[in-house]
């Protein structure tokens, strides 16, 4: 425990890969610990490095004033949660399981009528990040509990509150991941359409990756024309735009590739 | 000109934006620079810098031992070179103005038969960038042309040459910018959902920029995937990415954003 943070208790409902890294961090981090998982095997080796293991959800989340969720879905989620109203009462409760933004409101809905402090929360790492300088967590809905335990939530990662809107931390994570599987795809096809020239995916990655790297620096100056139209400033002509989609979208029917992807991108960026 | 470099005869044929560029690179380099433009006071202020001014294409061309092209599209490249093959004829050319794959190809076909060493180039940079660091042009066709004048080339930005078929580099180059629109138009996609939580687009570049950057480093190691089946290890299972890639379209759907984006990146990501 650092000399600056007071331990505290939480507890850990969920013990897969990403609940074991988390409570792992919150150990480290000198926490009081308490972890509960299904299969409860999966506990062993965290009450090894100190964490107490209850003997159900319910008694987890009695053992602590911060609780985390980190299951498989909304359903498991509920599952837990609903029969334990008690036990979470006055309490802060995080969800780190992936749900929709939706979800997250209707569990918000359920939270507000149980006196519960429900934050929503989605993980930018894999579980090897967890605790690393690359780790970031999005985390909305309850402003002043996030603040009260902003000091252990920064355990995992960098910790951006991004609105009290409980579906906003879910609404950005799945905006960046599209734009991860977007550069995925687009990868994918580039790679399919260079080896018809006789090239690799190796040397377009080469390539690529840096001249994608200085593109996403640009977003910040995209932002201002998204959030404020008025403001926005044109940098290319909607037509020198479809202009050059259309040559991607022709070269990658000449390689005898498809062409949905580039049809998408016109529809999306121009107005065309 | 630098110690190591000797001087060349090269013509810059179109002075747009970006041909003006290049023969300002092409001057500070050092070398004896003959350029034309279709609208003659556009070579003005290069004429001030020490260009001479050629009467037309074609005298231009003959004017130099390394032709370089950069005007609209293929139609005008082949308004000014077919007329002029006893000018070029046993001279490397390269053309700069944006082609398609086939494009390139057909004129490598022209080329063949007129002894025109052939090379196609494809410039991710804008004017602005030309000669610093961030620059890079991709070159395809003639290897001995372009290894004979790689020194010359340099002088634009890093030049990487991609392969004999013509069609190469134009393929990479619509490879690359395919990947940049993709992060672009996810980005918009992305901007406008996470407004509808009260988010914004600026927060959501703050968060997806450098998300993007640490994502784009890992295309070499998926690369060998795409080259090579047999070898290619699953990082994600289809199901998981499916699965991953629906969360982020109901949540679009949910926000009443468009949803097309996301459908063709889980076609194209999963055989799903
Ligand atoms: N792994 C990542 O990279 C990553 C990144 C960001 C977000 N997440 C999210 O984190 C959450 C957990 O992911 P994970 O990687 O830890 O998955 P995992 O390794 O597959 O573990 C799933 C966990 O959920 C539990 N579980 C499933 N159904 C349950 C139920 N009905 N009741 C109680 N527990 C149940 C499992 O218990 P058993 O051990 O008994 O099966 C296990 O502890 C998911 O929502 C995932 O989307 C993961
Ligand atoms: N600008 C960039 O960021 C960029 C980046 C990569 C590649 N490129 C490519 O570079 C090429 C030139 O772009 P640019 O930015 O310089 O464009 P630009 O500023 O619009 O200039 C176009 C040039 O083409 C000439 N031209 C057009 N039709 C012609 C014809 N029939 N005969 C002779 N000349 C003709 C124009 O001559 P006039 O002056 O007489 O009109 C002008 O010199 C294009 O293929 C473009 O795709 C540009």
């Amino acid at each position: 425990m650092t000399n600056t943070t007071v331990a505290q208790r939480v507890s850990v409902i969920g013990l897969g890969a990403m609940g074991t890294a988390l409570a792992k961090a919150l150990l480290a981090g000198g926490h009081e610990v308490t972890v509960w998982n299904r299969t409860p095997a999966r506990a062993e080796a965290l009450a090894a490095d100190g964490a107490q293991v209850a003997a159900s959800s319910a008694e987890a989340m009695a053992a602590a004033d911060l609780v985390i969720l980190c299951v498989l879905d909304d359903a498991a989620v509920r599952e837990h949660l609903e029969p334990a109203a008690a036990q979470v009462r006055g309490k802060v409760v995080v969800n780190l399981t992936t749900t929709s933004p939706e979800q997250a409101r209707a569990l918000g809905r359920w939270a507000a009528a149980q006196q519960v402090e429900l934050i929503d929360g989605g993980i930018m790492a894999v579980p090897e990040m967890i605790g690393g300088p690359a780790a970031f967590v999005l985390y909305s809905g309850a402003s002043a509990g996030f603040e009260r335990f902003r000091a252990v939530l920064e355990l995992f990662g960098r910790a951006e509150f991004v609105g009290a809107d409980l579906g906003a931390a879910a609404m950005y994570d799945v905006s960046i991941l599209g734009g991860m599987y977007a550069m995925f795809a687009a990868f994918r096809q580039g790679g399919a359409m260079v080896r018809s020239t006789g090239g690799s995916a190796a040397r377009l990655a080469a390539l690529m990756g840096p001249f994608l790297q200085a593109m996403a620096s640009l977003l910040e100056g995209y932002a201002p024309g998204i959030d404020n139209p008025a403001d926005y400033v044109q940098q290319q002509s909607d037509e020198f735009t479809a202009a050059a989609i259309d040559l991607i979208d022709k070269s990658a029917a000449e390689s005898g590739n498809p062409t949905q992807l580039y049809t998408v991108l016109r529809d999306g960026l121009t107005g065309l």
